[in-house]
């Protein structure tokens, strides 16, 4: 029985120290010493490419990430379970760059950026953060932790999932006239869905015209979520007042993209949270306890939902 | 028995609303709006000037800020208690311009703004938040609400005062070698001392020296705290990685000042934290209650110390 690594090889290192150190039993293997396929029964894999087919005794597709839209499932066998990474370092770096985000939003600082520019030093009005509406986009456990963050800043939260959640002093959105509902009431949107056919293109004019004017977007689902034409047009007409966006599509951003010069837009290289291989190492040993044990593992995902 | 008000106009109605609320039977009065000089017994002001001489009955003198180092006490009899403001909106704010201003740092923030005027898509390496040492200069009701508030995302938090204190999750350091001890474990630098004669120029060459190499300044406290050409020196050398400026001296900074355009240098104008009115109003109530009931009152100042 041997683990099959196939990511980032510099991180696979410490992947594979920190799985030496906890279960030194069980062989972990970094892509492409793969040594004896036959005894690779799980694999963990940003893009497993046709291994999930090649390896005959494949029991389990680990997502390095905290999606999977990146693998093509049609490449795994429907026999397969497939796993995304749900570990505390993705949820520290994900509610550290929204926290910041939100504050930076709330506290004007893309204009104080244009005053300071200007050489100007001129104090704008203080908002108190009770009167500023945060709204979430997905309510997994990255939207939970972020909200539960903010949250203890004031702010006025809530947050919308596809089917009803309930967390205590956030308001609760869910389906389609939750989310208008929703937009109708958020000052500051933030992004944190899977890519599947239903969020492709999620983030455009139509729903931009729904939230209060001046609103602002803070992107840190997936690229192919944001119309960016939109996106200019709405900061352009002021319906938007500003973005934080940390995913582009396509990633790297072309540099004649005309997203990098804009004004009060913030662009950073999908770097909000990362996998942090020692405790996904910690998250894939109970997956794989609880997949011995004939238990549900943490991360499933459903197929059908794609997420 | 009447209030004076001597401060910003504008704000002064919101405080005048809150007062005939919550004090119907209480005069307040704003300034130059005196009525009669001999029933003001309380004044809340900005800068007194000769008021505190020239009313005869006058008991206490509240400032409108959190520092009372706009006041020149000398103008201020000496028998006349000198009150400074602790009210939850001055925390407020104050935590989250800080938390901003630390997570920016933490996430390198400076640094992806000159990748994105380069349109570079370059990831830097993540570190995780404990990694990462935070200290602040001064432990009053803005310095401890600060790192409690940074404690949550798991930062190694520390704190210096004058006098030792003890908080939870906070190593707290005192006087003299304990400032060297601080500094010299600390990666961003939060200054939230008061301005007295023992902290003009602190933030000088030879305090900055003493932080490891690479570590950034958020300076909230007092302009004249801060020795602006060290400060350039140090980030030119790189011994400083940044710096986040709430204040300045003079204020407002001159639009000439080397400091404006400084890369890795955010310069915001006085806005951190501001008295909120509203809350305001409840503290000066309740310190009216306890004067009346010769009880100490809520930030009475040690003129010995100038805080």
């Amino acid at each position: 029985m041997a683990v099959l690594y196939k990511a980032d090889p510099v991180r696979g290192v410490r992947w594979a120290e920190r799985f030496a150190q906890l279960a030194p039993d069980i062989p972990f293997r970094v892509w492409p010493d793969i040594g004896d396929t036959a005894a690779v029964r799980y694999l963990v894999a940003w893009q497993p490419g046709e291994l999930a087919v090649a390896l005959p005794n494949l029991e389990v597709v680990f997502s390095v990430g905290a999606g999977v839209d990146q693998l093509d499932l049609s490449q795994i066998p429907a026999h397969l379970p497939v796993v995304r990474m749900l570990e505390p370092g993705i949820v520290e770096g994900m509610v550290e760059y929204v926290t910041e985000a939100v504050l930076a939003i709330h506290r004007d600082l893309f204009d104080y950026a244009l005053q300071q520019q200007a050489r100007a030093w001129r104090p704008l009005p203080l908002r108190a953060a009770a009167s500023r509406r945060i709204g979430v986009l997905g309510l997994g456990m990255l939207g939970t932790a972020v909200l539960e963050r903010l949250r203890l800043f004031g702010f006025a939260c809530a947050g919308w999932s596809r089917s009803q959640r309930e967390i205590e002093g956030i308001a609760c959105y869910a389906g389609d006239t939750g989310l208008a509902a929703l937009l109708a009431r958020t000052d500051v949107l933030i992004c944190l869905l899977p890519l599947t056919d239903a969020t492709r293109g999620l983030l455009c004019r139509r729903l931009f015209d729904t939230l209060p004017r001046g609103a602002s977007l803070v992107q840190v689902g997936r690229g192919a979520q944001l119309v960016s034409s939109d996106l200019l047009d709405a900061l352009r007409s002021g319906q938007l007042h500003s973005a934080v966006l940390d995913v582009s599509d396509p990633e790297p951003l072309p540099a004649d993209h005309p997203l990098w010069a804009q004004p009060r837009v913030r662009i950073t290289p999908h770097i909000a949270s990362a996998t942090r291989p020692e405790s996904a190492v910690d998250a894939v040993l109970e997956n794989l306890r609880l997949h011995r044990a004939g238990e549900r593992m943490n991360g499933l995902i459903d197929r059908t939902r794609g997420y």
